[in-house]
């Protein structure tokens, strides 16, 4: 980075929405948002995130050499040291350069980072994990990302895409999961694997309130469903409970792996959900770890919601950028 | 370290005997060896411990002042950094200041590291995972041992005890594991998991030339037994298979985690079985991890035999010592 300022960008590249915001010294001094629209296509995406960069410097009231780079974190496989976004068939972007396309119309350095992995960061260093050195993170939400950070660094894997935590098999008897396998973490605990569930038995007559709010379509159950019907049905009570306490084997796996200091709680089935999922997934970790390794682990919940990955974001870009 | 030479002592604490070696450049001057006899009390086996470590540097015609440090490989949880054998019962050291004790007598710094860390490491820096920087490693023997190195550095977690590889949960339907729980990988693919199963059905009558070799007690069933029995018994052979499909089902769990660039298989099961358990190993873990994480991974076989211990012991004494 040839004019190192204080000021850089965090980039929030989402499904339905994208975020790009100023951030000084761990605040984030601007905001602009716009819709993805991935259905107009990479270019489409890419003068959008163009533009909303723009407007987050203008609303910041900086000019465009008084910021470090931008850190653009995005879902999905990355080749991260060539900034090309792998494999995003959903936002329109598979072998997609979008680092060399976007420095050469925006003339800022842009560094490329797997979302989670910028949310962990940010909870890490001004979030809920702030303090410990090795943390790892779990977002159960449509599907369930993960990341590690270890000894105070990202770790990333060999090829740049480790963290695919919702993908490990913990009970073959279990549900289909979206990988084809049977029984990942991911079918049993995400919001997609909680549905599909519901959407059975509701439909089957066991769940009438839920049926009818929710219909036959699973991808209306959302975690605000499993929240507002927890107390009074019975079912998606069970589901619910199920699904937190296949988390805590999950965790309980990942402790007994990595022997963390920290287990951080985020996503969108965390947030609607709350304690309730919080606490029945840590008993359950408690339950099923090895105590020599569970009995110094803390769980928490993540604290910095949205804004965790255009903060870790831009805190990437001054610790890690070269 | 106060007067560093390039000579170093390798020791292997093992269940039932001790290696001591000095080690120089990557290559092993001398060795000595002793049966560990845990039954007469930690402190008989500290002064045979001592009596090793002088025969070894004797039989490489060295002066102890030639040699930098002792790096103690030992099973069990540590305190690294106080040198204390937390918890290793069947050796008789519980809460026991290894490090403290050897030190007052030899005059040597010593450090403590966990066996399977210090065999992975070895195979790191001078076996078949050499030149990789993104390694797991996995051990099915008695139990399951486990180890990382990540970016090139030995990963211990928080405490000191990650790599609990052999007790992260596969299927909840599985056996039970000495731990307590069902369905552990270990509890599927060590040895002492497999020989469970073969005693049982052995014991029933379906395997009549088994157990006339191995009789009921499990701890017969060696590695060997299963080598043996595989071509001509059928049940042999299926648990055997069950063994390396679920191995190959726990490998994939961690490619899915960590992304590393090689997996080392080692331990009795696979010294014996060889290529029968690290093929249909390797196959499994293909069809079960993510093919994105999978493509670029080997699987190797451990390179260095009971070597590989005491050569990492002494490549970490100076890689990482201080």
């Amino acid at each position: 980075m040839a004019s190192k300022t204080k000021y850089a960008i965090g980039f929030d590249l989402g499904g339905t929405k994208m975020i790009s915001a100023v951030v000084a010294d761990g605040k984030i001094l601007s905001r602009a948002r716009a819709k993805t629209g991935a259905q107009h296509g990479p270019e489409e995406v890419l003068s959008k995130i163009i533009s909303v960069i723009y407007e987050s410097i203008e609303k910041a009231e900086l000019k465009k050499d008084d910021i470090s780079g931008i850190c653009l974190a995005v879902p999905g496989p990355l080749d991260r040291d060539k900034g090309i976004m792998v494999y995003t068939p959903n936002l329109g972007f598979v072998d997609y350069p979008m680092k060399k396309n976007l420095e050469k119309v925006v003339g800022l350095p842009v560094l490329l980072e797997n979302d989670v992995n910028a949310g962990t960061y940010g909870e890490y260093k001004q979030g809920s994990a702030k303090g410990y050195r090795h943390i790892l993170s779990l977002f159960p939400g449509t599907g369930m990302g993960g990341a590690m950070i270890l000894d105070g660094r990202l770790y990333r894997g060999a090829s740049g895409n480790a963290g695919e935590m919702g993908h490990i098999i913990i009970d073959r008897s279990g549900p289909l999961c979206g990988c084809g396998n049977y029984g990942c973490l991911e079918a049993f605990s995400s919001r997609t694997g909680m549905a599909k569930e519901a959407v059975a038995s509701a439909s089957a007559g066991k769940s009438p309130e839920v049926y009818k709010n929710a219909g036959s379509d699973f991808k209306n159950y959302k975690s605000r469903v499993f929240a507002e019907f927890y107390h009074s049905d019975d079912t998606i009570q069970k589901i619910v409970n199920r699904g937190a306490k296949y988390l805590g084997i999950g965790m309980a796996n990942f402790v007994n792996i990595f022997n963390p200091e920290v287990i951080v709680l985020g996503g969108g089935v965390v947030e609607k959900l709350g304690r309730i999922y919080i606490e029945k997934a840590e008993k359950s970790m408690r339950k099923y770890a090895l105590q020599a390794l569970s009995k110094d682990v803390t769980v928490v919940e993540a604290a910095l919601g949205d804004d965790a990955v255009i903060l870790g974001a831009a805190h990437i870009l001054f610790d890690e950028a070269v």
